[in-house]
């Protein structure tokens, strides 16, 4: 049971994941890690994803981490069997979880998966949905404006309806039951988008199922922490100058961060 | 004469420099890194952009440059005394050309300079337009979704206009004169820039006024190449997959890119 979580993303994205391991499990330690210095991932090749992740892993393996989290789509959807392959600790990425949970939201209509556009061009979401479900039929969309718009605040004014609109209004309507926020980003712009895909249409939001598949990877190796234990240790790190992620997660944790660091990753 | 002249900018952008040099220096040989694994720049620290600028500037050293060029304004405003330490040829920045510029344009009102975060935060426009002309009252504007707009294809639709006018409205009929487009991206969205602003204001885009600085500190060292001599090599480079690049260069340079590379720079 000893041993911290190690959760890494490209930057404050993850931390809807981080949040909500927090939330299930508030007993466990955690690491995050946020290579703010080389993201965003979701515009950049495979073959840099994957270096950028494994270095990002080697990180948090040298803190003893005794379970790892990709919380960023783009990585869990290109980085992901590289990183499995190289550590010995349970690996949980978002892309199986989301599509675990988009495969049973389903009514048996389209499933429409937005995300960075690495992450649709690799098809991993589309993929893990029909090993799942054979005969749904799955679309993807990549909005590389939600990220930067995210990050600017941006996610319920005009200027975010109208990208959400000109994304999204090829599919509206048109028979679309679930969509999934493929991208920890997306959560943040959750009504715009709604808005803009139209209503009855059910939002899968990886982070929640990624956490659930935490808890559910540390029973099974017996190394939970009950919540009995009292409130676990939580430490970030940042590759970058870490003002602008502090008040980033500041916000969106609803608290103050006490141990932040920048770390040199090379 | 001999020797290429080296470009870099964190990515696309820096073409905006790249094609004024081409215009203004046909004969000259260019080579041209766009360091598109590791962009954006402009919400980077000032620590993290120096160190990035100072692995481009080793590389295109290594290609016998005899004039460097640094065409992002993030790095022009953050990283040029470092790198003219560091170096024996002459550096050109876009900074001072687009202050030089502003100073020059501007009939006495305010001068608005808009540009990434790091850039406006760094205050380097401001600082050079007043040692040129004390008198004028500088403001500044962090525009950060202009980038990932430019990088979208989106100058001129109802996203790109309603951004413009939220960033800009404020500075609306206040007695701004002169905009300075202290982004290389910018002039993309030269449009609804023009538009968010209003009459009457001068834009100033750095790249031309760095093109003409080029061309003085090559004819001042006797270096210069008359065009006379034909047309020069060029030659591109690229720290992640080209595809992207390749598509924006060749609709933003209006024709085929023969020589790209990808290289790692660690």
């Amino acid at each position: 049971v000893t041993g911290p979580i190690g959760v890494f993303d490209s930057g404050v994205g993850g931390l809807t994941v981080y949040r909500a391991i927090h939330e299930e499990l508030p007993s466990e330690d955690l690491v995050y890690l946020g290579d703010t210095a080389r993201l965003p991932y979701g515009t950049k090749s495979r073959e840099t994803v994957v270096r950028y992740s494994m270095k990002n892993v080697e990180f948090l393996l040298s803190h003893g981490i005794k379970l790892l989290v990709v919380a960023c789509n783009t990585a869990s959807a290109l980085a992901l069997d590289e990183i499995r392959q190289a550590v010995d600790v349970p690996v949980v990425g978002v892309v199986e979880p989301g599509a675990e949970a988009a495969a049973a939201a389903s009514r048996g209509g389209e499933v429409l998966v937005i995300g960075t556009e690495s992450t649709v061009r690799s098809g991993a979401y589309e993929k893990a949905i029909l090993e799942r479900r054979p005969t749904l039929r799955v679309l993807q969309k990549a909005c590389p404006l939600f990220v930067p718009l995210a990050e600017e605040g941006w996610v319920d004014n005009v200027v975010a309806r109208e990208a959400a609109r000109i994304y999204l209004e090829p599919f509206r309507g048109r028979g679309v039951d679930t969509l999934v926020l493929g991208c920890t980003h997306y959560p943040l712009l959750r009504n715009v988008i709604a808005e803009a895909i139209g209503p009855g249409v059910v939002l899968v939001d990886s982070a929640r199922e990624a956490a659930r598949s935490v808890r559910a990877a540390l029973a099974s190796a017996l190394r939970i922490r009950q919540s009995d234990w009292g409130p676990g240790e939580k430490h970030f790190f940042v590759t970058d100058a870490s003002e602008r992620f502090r008040s980033v997660a500041e916000t969106f944790l609803g608290g103050p961060i006490e141990r932040l660091e920048r770390v040199d990753i090379v």
